[in-house]
């Protein structure tokens, strides 16, 4: 079963799943909270930064798991799966951080910002020892290591 | 070819693509109706609960996806997709209850959220079997059905 | 590896999330250069085109993704990674023209639609034929080419 290989990565998808399900929740509650009542998005400024803290999360929801199954897939599951770990991790503390004032979403949002760049870098190895070996036939991992 | 055993998921996919397409589009009409020309984002009110079905159902898109792929790897492909299906109707619901006005969008979101939280499970746990029989050893299937 | 067949998909999302990532980061610096303060999200009109810009292209990045992949794996990974290729490049058109006036999104984003509209049908296409094969046993590809 080749899936086995990938449960590390599927768990990680999945909390982070969880995770952006606590952050919708949290906006329910600010809207019952500030009576902000849908369609409209915007109160007072405590409800604004639980709104825009959600949005952000959400914008970078998929460029996350795009890069997380690329360096899981062709760079190394274990190493991806725990950058994932600490980038959810970075997410909730800008989500609590934003929630307290615009100023403590900095430190997190940092955080997040470098992992998710390392998850790039991997991925982005990983992509072109791949193509190499296929497409022209070197292989870049039996070079260095040889 | 081991695509063939993704092919209802993928289907279903698609199908989801299809359904956010028709949102859009139908933003792209209100717009036109109530002329309210990008950048703007809001207008009669009647527009604004168009313009807010779709970014509601955009933010659940790349979730839905998500616990619909891990459900249908990890779990079961069949059970999986149908639980797709039923997902993007509560959504079609969703979008042209929250139309007519923001109470009639609460039942299917409802629906929506409970399908989500199904899928979810699943996912956890054939994640979890799945992990227990990689790295412990443990065939949890086969303890409970021996 | 079997991850080898797919290196060029890889690469192409890498590449989109790259794209977004910068995206991002001019709507950082428009940030400054107007001084809009998180969590506000308008101000002048030309922060308006930039903000605007972004939410939109996130809005169909994992569309986007969906179509790259169900397309590359159940028709033709070439095809689709360049389909691919030509969608981002589209992208990076509307975000400069929206940033200059709406007028000028308009153009690119006809054609990324088309592009998207392209890897739909393909997608339907390749998924069709793998799900007569599997569940009636009906082989189109070698009808069709017999
Ligand atoms: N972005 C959502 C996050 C939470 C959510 O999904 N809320 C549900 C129940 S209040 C909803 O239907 N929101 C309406 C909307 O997003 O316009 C919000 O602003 O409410
Ligand atoms: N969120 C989009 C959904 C529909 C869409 O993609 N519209 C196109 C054509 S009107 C667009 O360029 N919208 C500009 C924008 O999203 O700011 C909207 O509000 O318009
Ligand atoms: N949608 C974001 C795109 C850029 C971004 O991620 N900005 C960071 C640093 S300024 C942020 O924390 N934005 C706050 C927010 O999105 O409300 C924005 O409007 O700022």
């Amino acid at each position: 079963m080749p899936e086995d290989q990938l449960a590390g990565l599927a768990a990680v998808s999945v909390v982070a799943v969880v995770e952006q399900a606590y952050f919708s929740l949290q906006v329910v509650y600010a809207r019952r909270k500030h009576s902000v009542s849908p369609p409209a998005t915007s109160g007072p400024p405590e409800f604004d930064r639980v709104y825009r803290a959600h949005v952000n999360c959400t914008e970078y929801f998929p460029i996350f798991l795009t890069v997380l199954w690329t360096a899981g897939l062709f760079f190394h599951q274990g190493v991806s799966s725990l950058c994932g770990l600490l980038y959810l991790y970075s997410r909730y503390c800008y989500f609590h951080g934003y929630r307290q004032s615009p100023q403590q979403r900095l430190a997190p949002l940092y955080l997040g910002a470098k992992v998710l760049w390392a998850l790039i870098g991997f991925s982005s190895l990983g992509i072109v020892c791949s193509l190499l070996r296929v497409y022209a036939g070197v292989d870049l991992v039996d070079l260095v290591f040889s």
